[in-house]
């Protein structure tokens, strides 16, 4: 059974435990690619260009976004972050599925140019909760976790416009999930375009 | 997390095995419900009312039409076929999972009147499958067997409104395939309605 790829955008407020949930399917689903976004913010301790982001220029930013080279991009806090199109495009033809993992705003784009993109939000079970994790890093100062609980009741406005919604209680849970719903994406007529046009062949002298 | 029931519409060429998948579902998942649908046809050797139908007169299923009390209905071969409204209503507003198993053109009805339903198309791996399987049974005359493939090609032409489509190669995966689009319907934002509105509730006093 013949099947395309499927775009999976992942988003959810910071502090939700996305990362980890990208990372473990990643691990466990050797078809899951990750798309890597390109930014004009600087790297941070650890972080690698080509890792984490591709790390760029104002100028070069700019120049993709001329060129047509993003699939979507926003602007925070004077600095771009975007997704190139090339690779997602390139492994989606090979049948790969690809994890976009990026904010709201980005995550609509990419619904509005690709119906079949699956939208998935990753919260923790509640606010209290978001709060206490945020503070329970204990790398953020206070005024930066009420700066993220801001923008998590910002963003929290948008959850209707995903098609599905992951209170992550238990990491590993989670996952299962998580990989449950690719699984199930990989069941949608779209996905099985060869399949039904074949189906539909087989059938057509019996009309 | 306070979930709300999702009604779950499995349609499938005749000779597909809808009806061995929903049975196997229904006795691994408790909290599906299957919807009993009303029909004019005589009883098979075999069936019970209430248990494969309602099997009522022509004239109870119009009063039926006329009272609004069926979600759909449509009429094959001079009967009537049709979804009594009152029990899914009461399963889905219980939290429970309502299946229907009903053919194309009510799971179009359906999908009208409740767009969260989910349309699940059951199909062999083939037309050449689907023919052996139902000359297999050795219940149906050359004649019937070409009638049901030239309905399937009909059929066919509508997989694309269905939201999955399970191909029926092996009967215990496709069982699995079809729990795990039921339990990834519960992930979605209409399904956890409560849930996002505490959690809008919780977030509201960093607004």
């Amino acid at each position: 059974m013949v099947q395309k790829g499927a775009l999976i955008v992942v988003s959810g407020f910071a502090g939700a435990g996305k990362g980890t949930i990208v990372k473990k399917i990643l691990a466990q689903d050797p078809n899951l690619a990750l798309s890597i976004s390109m930014t004009t913010r600087n790297p941070r301790n650890g972080e690698e260009h080509g890792r984490e982001y591709f790390f760029v220029t104002k100028e070069e930013f700019e120049t993709a976004i001329d060129k047509d080279m993003l699939l979507e991009y926003a602007q925070y806090v004077d600095n771009y972050y975007g997704t190139p199109k090339k690779y997602v495009e390139d492994m989606l033809s090979e049948g790969r599925d690809v994890i976009l993992e990026i904010e709201a705003q980005g995550a609509l784009q990419i619904k509005d140019k690709f119906p079949n993109a699956v939208l998935v939000f990753v919260t923790p079970p509640s606010a209290e909760v978001l709060k206490s994790r945020l503070e329970g890093r204990g790398t953020e100062t206070p005024e930066v976790v009420l700066k993220r609980m801001h923008r998590a009741s910002q963003e929290v406005e948008i959850i209707d416009k995903y098609d599905y919604l992951l209170v992550n209680d238990d990491i590993d849970t989670c996952t299962e999930q998580m990989l449950e719903i690719v699984r199930a994406c990989h069941k949608r007529p779209c996905s099985n375009e060869d399949f039904v046009s074949k189906l539909k062949n087989g059938l057509s002298i019996y009309r």
